[in-house]
């Protein structure tokens, strides 16, 4: 950027929806990019039909040349997910440590660019230079091992970048969060602190990932019959405590569904899930076992209806089914806005006879992420000068913000922003630069940006009322019906309540064109409209075809 | 019923979504029915255009003749919003509280139906005979004054009905729950317990109402400008506790909306709710006081679109707009599935520069049903035979279930049902009986029950990745294209991307017809719908109209 000067340190929050910079930022100094995090966001529930979405990096797009490096805090899908969007467009390497760029690569190669990106291997505690910037990574704990937090050094000071963390003191890996180098970088003096504030609405410490543990017993020591334990893909920590417990109570353990087994398997290859050999099974071996020695693994504890658990209450699961004597364990938190689909797999499985465990009945899960007395501790052992939250919504920002003023931070050296709203540090200031678009893309099937809010609109429209088609053919001497306008409509009426409705949408076609000698579609369309808004209180979208002959 | 004895009473759960017995439930002895409660339920995020949805009383319209009477436990929209629908086809005499048969009278007044119906009104402890079905009312606490419980006796036994209710010791009116008459009738002997599970899975008790003055007084003591608080129309108890600390912090008071306004007129008038005549002033005076000395009271907590909040976080609110220096406040729980759209409502208020308060951020709501602690106090308060969870989601009565279990109550006495499942009490046992429709009916416009679950499953197909409308006109002899095919889509592709795909698609059918003879509106839009589906991987809705003229 011509208009930047060399002292400037730009802090570009990216993506995505709305939680600021938690998919990806940026931070660019001298002409030279360095991008934390690459991630995907799933659809908001009024976002009809999107499969997934991912920032908006046009920016890094055009200047993909002076992006130095991509460095990934750890391997969930909301910080690694669009990888392989943002490297067709920015092909720069990519830093992780093992466990993340293990998952780095299974989703490359999903997406057919197995070798095809520059992945350089990198452990926690390890400095990295990336161009001009010195990138001291340290361990912090999350639901997922080797997860980091970043110290970025540059001339214009040094920025000191969370990631996803908490301050879980009794680690199921006992590996807690580097406090050493946090004290450290207070020593030298952190001039910006960007932190998680996904809890900052939480009171108290989110509760150590330990807790689940004698959960766990005693779903194992109870359950009648099989054991089915749902939870995220990537919650590697879960796996582990899973498998402890099924050596405990003497069960076998497997794996079900691609995502799961794949992940398990690195986790498992590069030391971070340790399952005995003579405990885990495939899941054709786990089903003819009698079900008290068996324990499951699989996805869906978000209730969505393509994963097993979604199938299996809906009793569309292709291996087996689930059978009353079952205990099905949901160990995770609803994400905002999954409260009702996941109440209504719940029931659906109780409705099957399953015993359903979930965080209201036993302390099955727990936050990967520090709560408001850590968030405050943080602040006091890091002591920035500026303080800059992300990774939330703007009102867990502005919580945020308000524990940051209570730690005794000064408000004016808070800054609190939206994505796509750049911030530069020069002279030892903090101030707001120029706005970006910071938007989001959504992708669906194939296609990548080519549905946007104007699209979602018109899919908001139909389904509000549905469509009602109508083709009417007209002789062109004449200008009168050649036959009856055909009537479909589709999401707007059952079919046994339609026959008066498309007799009355029928009439009135008839009267406009032969009675009134009208062949324009829109004075058709808005006069069938009209009529239904009568009959019906109800506004279907009207498409009128004319064709004359 | 010929099949029922005369000694067998019929527990009818007939209503609405996924709660059972919440919003309607009928008791049925020797031929006679009576009614409790007729309530809507608003739709699932899924339930696309749907307005609100009502019980399915199929029976009750069958047997209108048998009913002598509908009994309602309180004013809310949940128990009250279908009397409308249900009046209109059971024509029986209305029994309520004074509070709550007001809120009746303004919904029948605001549907044509004034004066139509037979309106009863008794009071909170007083009995009624109704058929054979002798009537105890007692009151409740619960989250609107004038809440009433039911013991219905017949001579099959003595049921306990609580209704929605809580054992608030302080509540705000000074009228705790009837704890004499509960123990009164389990002198007698309970025979069948029918109890609220709504917050059977919250450990505890729930909070006095009156935890909300000292965080109101907070909010009151430190906010810079205006006030505005937002919660349910029908939640008199909170507009009692803002126009108390009105009245302590000398802001005046303003009702805004259509039914604030008449249902704070209609508690006023009846003595439920207590403003001085000094402190409430009209929405009109109230824009023309300093901010500092007005308070607001609207609707909207819930992040509903089309409510005072909802309009004004999005700018389209015709009286006044929000400005920086507002405090507002929402007052109340996030009804699950409304936690997305409840975010971003308060993301947005802030983005235009009020302070937004909620439950995370100060006590200012509490829950209007009994959390886990009450219900077992109940339990044994009561002492029934027979334990029949009602007022939840299968989860939440399973969990009820437990918590009965708990305190003693044999397994087998415990019966939970969903909606639709006759339950039989005849001599001195409980059984299940006959399994009737218990869905629920949507109502849209003026459409009530002409949208039905395949018309929702079209919507959902429409929504998900739009439509594609091609109309084609064929001469009948040549059986080729008198023109090129017209091309129509709404809701799958943006115009900026659609041209190449819309070219792709009109080469297709000209291929197919021209080339291939095709003349099958089926054939041709399986034809393009495929093609569509290997360029995009999306699935439109396809609709082909072919004109041979």
């Amino acid at each position: 950027m011509s208009k930047q000067n060399k002292e400037t340190l730009r802090i570009l929050p990216l993506g995505g929806l709305g939680e600021v910079g938690k998919n990806m930022m940026a931070y660019e100094y001298d002409g030279h990019i360095l991008v934390v995090d690459a991630g995907l966001m799933f659809p908001d529930n009024d976002m009809l039909g999107v499969d997934y979405i991912i920032p908006d990096f046009e920016y890094l797009r055009q200047n993909a040349k002076r992006v130095d490096g991509i460095i990934i805090t750890h391997g969930h899908e909301d910080h690694i997910g669009a990888i392989q969007h943002l490297l067709a467009a920015v092909p720069a390497p990519v830093y992780a440590t093992p466990l993340t760029r293990g998952l780095v690569e299974v989703k490359l190669a999903r997406n057919g660019l197995a070798n095809r990106a520059t992945l350089i291997k990198i452990q926690a505690g390890e400095t990295v230079q990336i161009g001009p910037f010195q990138v001291e990574t340290f361990h912090v704990c999350h639901s997922i091992p080797d997860a980091i937090g970043l110290g970025i050094t540059t001339p214009a000071g040094l920025i000191v970048h969370t990631g996803d963390y908490k301050f879980d003191q009794t680690p199921v890996d006992n590996w807690p969060t580097d406090f050493a180098k946090l004290a450290e970088f207070s020593g030298r003096g952190v001039t910006v602190l960007l932190a998680d504030s996904t809890n900052s609405e939480r009171p108290g410490w989110t509760q150590s990932e330990r807790v689940i543990g004698p959960a766990f017993d005693e779903v194992f020591r109870t359950a009648p019959g099989r054991i089915i334990i749902a939870t995220f893909a990537s919650l590697i920590a879960r796996m582990q405590q899973v498998a402890d417990a099924a050596v405990r109570h003497g069960r076998k353990m497997a794996f079900v569904g691609m995502s799961m087994v794949d992940n398990a398997k690195i986790a498992r290859n590069m030391g971070y899930l340790e399952v005995p050999d003579n405990t885990l099974v495939s899941i054709d071996e786990a089903l003819h076992l009698k079900d008290k020695e068996v324990v499951l693994m699989c996805t869906g504890s978000q209730g969505e209806p393509s994963s097993i658990i979604g199938r299996l209450s809906a009793g569309t699961n292709r291996q087996f089914d689930v059978e009353p004597g079952d205990t099905i364990v949901l160990s995770s938190h609803p994400i905002p806005g999954n409260e009702e689909a996941i109440n209504k797999t719940i029931n659906r499985l109780i409705r099957r006879g399953a015993e359903v465990v979930y965080e209201a009945v036993l302390p099955v899960h727990v936050s990967g992420h520090a709560s408001s007395e850590e968030q405050k501790l943080l602040l006091n052992l890091v002591r920035p000068k500026f303080f800059v939250p992300i990774h939330g919504e703007l009102h867990q920002l502005k919580r945020h913000a308000v524990l940051a003023r209570q730690v005794g931070i000064a408000d004016e050296n808070i800054v609190v922003v939206e994505n796509g709203q750049v911030i530069e540090l020069s002279d030892d200031k903090l101030s707001l630069g120029e706005r970006m678009p910071g938007g989001y893309i959504f992708v669906e099937g194939e296609s990548v940006g080519e549905i946007d809010l104007d699209v979602m609109r018109e899919r908001e429209q139909l389904a509000r009322s549905g469509i009602v088609l109508i083709t009417v053919t007209v002789d062109k001497y004449s200008n009168r019906l050649l036959k009856d306008p055909e009537v479909l409509t589709r999401g707007f009426i059952s079919p046994d309540d339609a026959d008066g409705l498309i007799a009355a949408v029928q009439k009135k076609v008839n009267d406009l064109v032969n009675g009134g000698g009208l062949d324009d579609e829109k004075l058709i369309s808005d006069a069938v409209r009209s009529l239904l808004y009568n009959e019906t209180r109800r506004r279907p979208m009207v498409f009128v075809a004319i064709t004359k002959t």
